[in-house]
């Protein structure tokens, strides 16, 4: 672990546990294989041609080949009807071969996202937005199919790393479908108290200071300063936010929810922005799909 | 409003509202007969003898009967087999006049709750313990089709009290996926910020002294006491316990979670055990019946 000269907090390499995980998917993928002769599939579904996602969907495909799962995409125009991308998804949903199927957000405006993600089959939403998948999260003694991955990243990164969660007072700064709101229902899963910060909360830096363990997904550069963060807690930092640098070639830099020069002085443990959660979605994904093909051929 | 002799708190008369509710659910039960012909019609499904779930299923009978709602009712034996439950199930699921579908628990130990309750059309679902409706709770830019009858009513109880919501802090004790959890999502889409304190919370009095309103749902009985207390404080007591009383001709008396002698000095506004949240729930099974009945027949 890097230490700064003079921030007491470990650093929480995410790059590093994120290549553990994919080195022990791949290790897993093919004891299946050796074993039984099945091959993880998984089913990305793109529409539009949005630079950002086309990156993001490369980058998936390379993830699963370089661990053995196969991959299958769709590229759909821009102007496709809701009803091919769901008449995809069903032919997705039916074969045998494909174990996940993940469709690519943004959607173009004219499609309600939500007709969309309730068209893949709850056994293969490897992506874990589907309600039901959300509603087994929330309750007692259910289990969902499969974890939402980032915030299944920020748990797995507190695990990995020796932070105690049970009994601890947890804090989620925001509230999405897809980070605060499930990463919320895990911490309180591993029995956390766990408090939700979010655009209306009045006092968020008082509340904030209480948590021992602050999960930090909101999407605002630098908000959580050094003054909301309790000495020795640890800080998983969701957030990647592009800022004006002119002395970088880019002409800007990315930098999480936490401003990490003060974070990193007070708090106990804390991931960096970038090299932090980013590269646990991936390995998270690559690992429920793994899981969904062992689910589906009852493969321990 | 009651007020006790030495007791700031106003106290909030859950009876006296449910009465409002029924009798405002009656009117609009007999407007919709009136303009289209169609009454709510509510099944309900009781499996083995259990007294005080035969007591349940009867006061929901004469609730029904007394707005004008239709009620179907099924008694299975205590050893009826799960399909046979899922069986009328689906029977009701099919049954256009019927708009609201219900499986009294407990049910005996040799059944699978979740396969039953799964069992039950996420549009019939009055109760509003499918895991969709859990999980479209949760979500943000979703709504259930149902919210659970007991943490509606207590929201009910807070919104015709007065109680703001938005940007309060609320603590919910007790994390049951029947009430304490979907509690703490309704407070959460109100914008409130929310804590869930539970058994493995350490300091369970400290957080619930941070809280503006606080909705105790743990089955404790006077758990909360009055140093838990934040002064004005809205407090609504889902607790009901039975203690050893001899003076009582029943040799026991029901008090909540919260001790009220020492809570209704400190809070703005408690609801009494019993007569606080208790009719609640009856009357917004009522209003569930009758908002499905309006959206199936797409009545306004």
């Amino acid at each position: 672990a890097t230490v700064l000269a003079d921030a007491s907090a470990k650093i929480i390499d995410g790059k590093l546990v994120a290549k553990q995980i994919r080195e022990e998917v791949g290790v897993e993928i093919a004891r299946m294989k050796d074993a039984i002769g099945v091959v993880p599939g998984l089913a990305v579904i793109l529409v539009g041609s949005r630079k950002d996602s086309q990156t993001y969907v490369r980058n998936k495909k390379k993830a699963c080949d370089a661990v053995g799962i196969k991959s299958y995409e769709v590229n759909l125009p821009e102007d496709a009807s809701e009803y091919e991308v769901i008449k995809h998804i069903a032919t997705f949903n039916d074969d045998p071969s494909v174990h996940g199927i993940l469709v690519q957000l943004p959607l173009p405006h004219h499609m309600n996202d939500e007709n969309i993600l309730n068209a893949v089959s709850i056994e293969k939403d490897v992506d874990g937005f589907h309600p039901v998948n959300i509603g087994r999260l929330a309750m007692q003694g259910r289990d969902p199919f499969f974890v939402p991955c980032t915030p299944k990243g920020c748990m797995e990164l507190l695990h990995r790393s020796g932070v105690e969660i049970k009994g601890k007072r947890a804090v989620v700064i925001g509230r999405s479908n897809i980070v605060g709101t499930p990463a919320a229902l895990l911490l309180q899963k591993a029995n956390a108290t766990v408090s939700i910060v979010h655009s209306k909360t009045k006092n968020p830096e008082e509340i904030t200071r209480q948590a021992d363990i602050i999960i930090a997904a909101v999407g605002v550069a630098n908000l959580v300063r050094g003054s909301w963060i309790k000495p020795g807690a640890a800080i998983i930092d969701v957030g990647i936010n592009p800022v004006d640098d002119p002395a970088s070639p880019r002409g800007y830099r990315l930098v999480g929810d936490v401003c990490f020069e003060e974070a990193s002085k007070v708090a106990g443990a804390i991931t960096p922005v970038p090299g932090g959660v980013g590269p646990m979605t991936i390995a998270m994904l690559l690992s429920n799909t793994l899981d969904s093909a062992k689910r589906i051929h009852k493969f321990k």
